[in-house]
This record gives C-alpha cells, sequence and structure tokens, in this order.
C-alpha cells in the first residue's frame, strides 16, 4: 500500500476500507508517510467526506494509536456502566463542574479526562485549577484510586492516549481542515471511548460562541459521533444545545466555579439549571438509576436541596488538594485588582448577550490563552448582572468586568457593550435544547 | 498574511491576489510556510480550481522565484522573436531532435533546455546523451555563445530556473495533485518563460501514451497555457495531437535519434512528418519567416531535401562534443547484445499500436527509468516495422526488440503483443492534429 494512493483514491470520492485507514494512521505514527502527504489526504476528506463505517475506522485506528484507561473496576451492583460527558465548548459552560458532583451525589461513578482551553471557549481544567492547591495532574492510577475513595475525580488529559488524534489535530489546525465533520467526530469520540466510558452524553452547541454556526449542522455532527460510538460498541446521546448566548452569569475561570458552587446551594440560572437537568436525566435513565425523567429531575433536585452534591463537589476538591474553605467564602479564590462596571444606556428587556464577543471580551482581561503555552489570570473574568429577558433601566450595571491590568478593562469593557442588545419589548424564551438524538 | 488562511480561502472556492500568490510561493520558498500546508493548499486548488488570472499571477510568482534567462542578444534583423517548442510528453516523441534543426536552417536561432525521460515518457536530453561525447550540462553562457557560433544549442534544464516550480511539483508528486490544470499549466509556462522564449508552439498530447487522456481535456490544458502565457506578454500556439500510438517507428534512445537522422535525410513517417512540419511551420509564420502555411511547408521541405537541416544537426553534434560520425554509420551508437523479433500471428491491417504498453514494454528492455537516479541503456528499444495501416500476413516481423539483458526480452515481447490489434479491414488514417489553438 502507498500512502499517495490513498490520497489518490479519497480525491476521487472512493471509500477506504478498515485496513486503508489503519494504514494511514499507521504510516503517519511510525513517520512512514510524510506530514504533507498526511494534510493533502485531509483535505481531500474535507472535500470527499468519510461515510459512517469508514469514520468508525478511522476512530478505532485512532483509539488502538495510543493507551486506553480500563475504568472496569469502577462499575458496581449500582451502576455497571461508566458514563462521561463532553462538550464542544462554548462561553460560560461550567455544566462539567455541577453534573460530576451531581451525578456522583445519585451514585455514579465518575472517573474524567478535560481539557483547558485555547481560543475563546474556556476548559473545565483551567477553571478548577483556579481553586488553590487543586491538583489536576493525576496519573491513570491516581485517578482511580480518588474515585473509588470518594466517588469522584478529574485528571487533565494525558497525551499517551490518543496520540494519532493530537499530530491529525495539529495538522489540521495549520491546514484549515478543522472544520470536517468525519474528523471533528472522530477525534471526539476516539478521546471519550479511549478514556474507558461506556456512555457519554455529548453537548453539541451551535451559534455565535459556539465553532459550529447553525443547528442543523449541530444535529449533523451529533448524529455523525452517536452512530460511530454505535459502530464501535458505545452508546452516546447528544444533546444539541444554543451557544448564542453565554450560559449562566459567569464567564472566566474562578468566577465559574463560583457559579457553580452556588448552583450547588441551590442559586440557579435558568439556563444552566434546564441543560445540566436534562444531561444529568439522561445519564440517570442510561444507567436504569431512575425509569424516567421525572424520577430522573427529581433525584437530581433532591441531591442539590439536601447539600449532597455540595458535599460531593467539596470531597472533589479535597481529594485533590485544594482549599476547601472556597466553597463557604469565595475570597479565597484568587481576587482581581480591579473591576469594572458597563451600565446601561437605555430601557428595555436584554435581547441577546453576544457569545462569541462575550468570550472576546473575557480574553481581553487575561481569563483565556491563545496559544498553548500563555499563563491565564484566573481572577479575571464578566459576571452578567443581567441577561437574556432580564429587565434594565438606563444606568443598571448590566455587567462587571474584573481583571488585573487596568489597561484592558477599558478596550474590554468597549467590546463587551457591543455583545449587549436592548430593546422595548420583553423577548420570547425558546428552550436552550434544539434537540435530543 | 497567513498561510494557513490562505488555505482556507481557497478552499471556500475564492480567488486569490496577486499578493498572495506571491505570498504562498515566497513562503514555500523561504520557509515559512510548512510543506504540509502547501500541499493542504495544492489538495484545495484540486478541488476549487484557480482562474487564468490567478494561474497567470501563480506563474509569475514562479518564474520570479529563480533565475530567468536572457536571450535577446540572440535576436537579429531576419528573427526577432526567441522560438521555443515543448511537449506535455510521449511515446516514440522525437520531434524536438528534427524541428531544432529544421528551425534552425530556416534562420532562427535555437536555444534549447530540455528535460530527462521519467516514467513512461522519453527525454530530448537523453536521447542525445546517446550520440557518444554529446555534452548536454551547459552553463547558460555556454549555450548562448554556441547558438551564436554554429545557430542552435541544447542543455539540459537547470534548476537555477524556476525553482518553486521544482517544489511545487516534488510535493504534487507525492500527494496526488499532479493532475490539476491550474498547477499543469503553471509549471510548463513558468518554465518556459523563464527560458527565455518570446515565442513556444505546444504539442499538447491525448491518449494512452500521454498523461492526459481525452482531445477535450488536452484542448483544455492548451487553452490554458495559451491565455496564461498571453496574460505574461507572450504568444504561445498549441497544437493538440493523438498519443494513441507511438509517434514514428522507434521507441527508446539511440534508435530514435537514428529515425531522426533518417528523417532530416528525407525518409519522413507520415505521422512525424504531419506533427514536425506543423509545428515548424507555425513557428516560421510567427516569427514572419513565411507568410503562409504553402510557404512555410515549402521552406521545411527544401531544407530537408537540400540536406541543410541535416547539416545543422552535424553543427548541434559536433559544437556539443557528440561523435558525428555517427550521422553515416549508426554503428557509432552503442550497440544492444541482442535483438529479438514479435512476428504477427495472423494477416490483416495494423489496426492500433497501443502507446502506453509499447512504452511499458520498451522502459522493461531498460530504456526509461522509475526514479530519477536510475541509470539507462541507451542501446534498448523498440523499432516497429509494422505500424498503423500497414499491411501484415502471419509470420511477418512487426516490431524488433533490443536490449542487453536478455532475461527482460521475453517478459517485454510477451507484453509488446499485447499492444498490437491487427484486423482484417483496413482502417482510416484520421490526422494526428485534433486541433490547433
Amino acid at each position: 500500500m502507498r500512502f499517495v494512493d490513498l490520497i489518490d483514491k479519497k480525491k476521487k470520492g472512493l471509500e477506504h476500507t478498515k485496513e486503508e485507514l489503519q494504514f494511514i494512521v499507521d504510516s503517519m505514527m511510525n513517520g512512514s508517510a510524510e506530514d504533507y502527504q498526511v494534510s493533502a489526504w485531509l483535505m481531500a476528506v474535507y472535500f470527499k467526506g468519510m461515510t459512517i463505517d469508514e469514520t468508525a475506522n478511522l476512530t478505532k485506528a485512532i483509539i488502538d494509536s495510543g493507551e486506553t484507561i480500563d475504568l472496569s473496576e469502577l462499575r458496581n451492583e449500582n451502576c455497571p456502566h461508566i458514563a462521561d460527558k463532553h462538550s464542544t465548548g462554548g462561553v460560560g459552560d461550567k455544566v462539567t463542574l455541577i453534573l460530576i458532583p451531581v451525578l456522583a451525589a445519585c451514585g455514579v461513578p465518575i472517573a474524567k479526562l478535560s481539557g483547558r482551553g485555547l481560543g475563546h471557549t474556556g476548559g473545565t481544567i483551567d477553571k478548577l485549577e483556579s481553586i488553590p492547591g487543586f491538583k489536576t495532574d493525576l496519573s491513570i492510577e491516581e485517578l482511580i484510586e480518588k474515585v473509588k475513595d470518594v466517588g469522584l475525580a478529574i485528571a487533565s488529559q494525558t497525551k499517551k492516549l490518543t496520540p494519532a488524534d493530537g499530530k491529525l489535530y495539529a495538522l489540521r489546525d495549520v491546514t484549515a481542515t478543522v472544520d470536517a465533520i468525519p474528523l471533528i467526530a472522530s477525534s471526539v469520540v476516539s478521546k471519550k471511548i479511549a478514556s474507558g466510558a461506556d456512555y457519554v452524553v455529548l453537548d453539541v452547541k451551535y451559534g455565535s460562541g459556539a465553532f459550529i454556526k447553525t443547528p442543523e449542522e449541530a444535529c449533523e455532527l451529533a448524529q455523525w459521533m452517536v452512530d460511530i460510538a454505535a459502530r464501535l460498541g458505545k452508546k452516546f446521546h447528544a444533546v444539541i444545545t444554543s451557544m448564542e448566548q453565554p450560559l449562566g452569569r459567569a464567564v472566566g475561570n474562578a468566577i465559574e466555579v463560583i457559579e457553580s458552587i452556588e448552583f450547588l446551594k441551590g442559586n440557579m440560572t435558568l439556563d444552566l439549571k434546564e441543560l445540566t437537568f436534562e444531561m444529568a436525566a439522561l445519564t440517570l435513565m442510561e444507567l436504569s438509576l431512575a425509569q424516567n425523567k421525572e424520577e430522573a429531575f427529581s433525584k437530581i433536585q433532591q441531591v442539590i436541596e439536601s447539600g449532597k452534591a455540595l458535599e460531593y463537589f467539596k470531597k472533589l476538591v479535597e481529594s485533590q488538594g485544594g482549599n476547601t474553605a472556597v466553597i463557604d467564602n469565595y475570597r479565597f479564590f484568587p481576587q482581581p485588582n480591579y473591576a469594572f462596571q458597563l451600565k446601561a444606556e437605555s430601557d428595555g428587556f436584554v435581547q441577546n448577550i453576544d457569545a462569541y464577543k462575550t468570550a472576546y471580551a473575557c480574553k481581553l482581561l487575561g481569563a483565556g490563552r491563545e496559544k498553548k503555552t500563555d499563563a491565564i489570570d484566573y481572577s479575571a473574568g464578566i459576571y452578567l448582572n443581567k441577561i437574556f429577558g432580564e429587565k434594565v433601566v438606563c444606568g443598571d450595571v448590566i455587567a462587571t468586568l474584573y481583571a488585573n491590568d487596568p489597561d484592558k478593562l477599558e478596550t474590554s469593557r468597549e467590546f463587551l457593550k457591543t455583545a449587549f442588545s436592548i430593546s422595548n419589548e420583553e423577548p420570547h424564551r425558546d428552550s436552550l435544547i434544539y434537540k435530543i438524538i
């Protein structure tokens, strides 16, 4: 088999066999194919696509390119399957921080790997590291031990898993081939399966703050991921959700952890509640820990009201070396030197807050990174005092910006101003969830 | 400007500006773009194409990537433009060997750069090097001096010209992006313009022995090259010719030079005569050395009949250190140790001799190379004793195979047998020339 012939085959729109996809991944990993051949193949895939079977075979080859995590010892009588969640990335998306203690409190063992933020979207690992002392670089053995010990743990992704995905992604990033559905789908599904999950609930986001712009495209990608996972013997569900506006009120790192703790204390923003409850309920039902959605919702409500979910959050922080004092006193989080207010210039209702613009304003404050090696300011961030549908009087504070660099505050505030649309009519509230697949 | 954004732009089917194409070539040459980015861009060009303007701008950038040859001092009162020819490559294509002494004998100064053979097609430089002593690695200064001295000279291509084309071609070859018209057209046109030509007559071949399979595709490519050249201020003509069957009777190296010498002695195979006369006439008319085709044909016929063209061939050989004794005695060419005959197994007329199969059989004998570094056996080759339209009686010798390795003769002969189609009806002879653009 010659790599150039496989490029030519894909260029002509023909279907690769399982052996060919294995050869493509193997050649890339052992260096017998050059990067310029892989990138030409990626571009051919962009134009000619892949079938579900091809994508499943590519996914399998990517999984087999590295180590895989065996979480089977975490299965128990009550919970015979290992669950995981994944979001395609959004603004103010702190669902993982809430979902994992809620599920753990419901009896689901959680051994989760998460990523860091890049570009305009945040990462769960960065957020958790804003808790002083919180350690995320756990070995797989440590991760499993902690789950056995306290019921949940979360670690930063290891490069030992799906190294072929890392290499493919690096090439796609510099060759304008990121936005090809089979490549996105195989990347996500390979990582989740290699991480040991039997069941995964996916959050596929669309809109201003997501890399997918329309609900139709999000549905297509979600269906691909669910189908590929099924071909590989795994059950995935997907919620398709709007990312036109930030999720909740907080965007940043420490500030999002605080909003999550508030949520677990019962102060739930509507959109965040809708999404978290739905994803938790899908998981509980799939794992037979609830017969139907009503029972699931009731269980979730109960672990929050009883403080049990917050208790699990505290266990998580304690088990991974974090300062649990942050839970009761937010002053133990890194504190910003400056706060700056954005005030409404007219009366009305908040019609929209553009998620991408909010994220960009937040990055200007120092809360994000452009390159993997950039440092993050954990204390920087934006609090949306007014969100979608809320009434505003001219002069009201509609947002608060936090930063350590006063030079950036003004620019960020001017930018954030353009994210807000305020007008007279009270807007109609749609469900955040477009579809469940 | 970022290379990845230009890949994305082409991926979306948008048109590059002149500056962008310059940036693409510059980045590739100075190493700021990685090969994997260039190859992704090439694949996007394959799928989305380029306009004539884009291709002309790419061609200009490729020309400017290296040295260019100034042949203006060769212009004279009788011949104010520098002419050149180019063939997209065929089997038995010895037109250059005949055309350049014919044109030189008609008063056209010829300073030509030619290539070596690769794959199934031969190269003029290899053929000339079968003449003992013939030196082709001339410097540009030597090339020009020799033209001034004897009226014509031919040198092997230098890497100093259009280095960007060399790099692009090397990448295209291993990434299945050779067959994109804008890329082929810019490659050919850039080389010819950088070589100093004002006027070029192109032979664009289609069929079994050409890399283009249909006359329609050949016309499209030809029109592109003529149009791009015009955008860059140069006049090109193109003859679109069939390469379904080998040109003339000889396929190989020394054997093709012998057929060319025979042609110049007045023994002209019909197809070779049609093509050579047409290309020579187009050149003479364009350079105002003939008013019309009749006058041109008469001049060409005259320089052959008078022996003047053969005299120029002799001057070429002598000037470049070759043994001119070969012209009168073909035994001074390298001699093969073995000759093997292929005989007809039925009566009838030759309907077709597949050019690709003939070339393949010839390569099996050692007359071609697979890789640039392969050695060539100059004495190896095939002589077609019977060609298209000729009557054959069972047992007649239809081809003679020459080689130094007896092991290869049998395989080659069996293969060559499959190239011949013989049947009862006398076939209709079409013009070799499909169209002139």
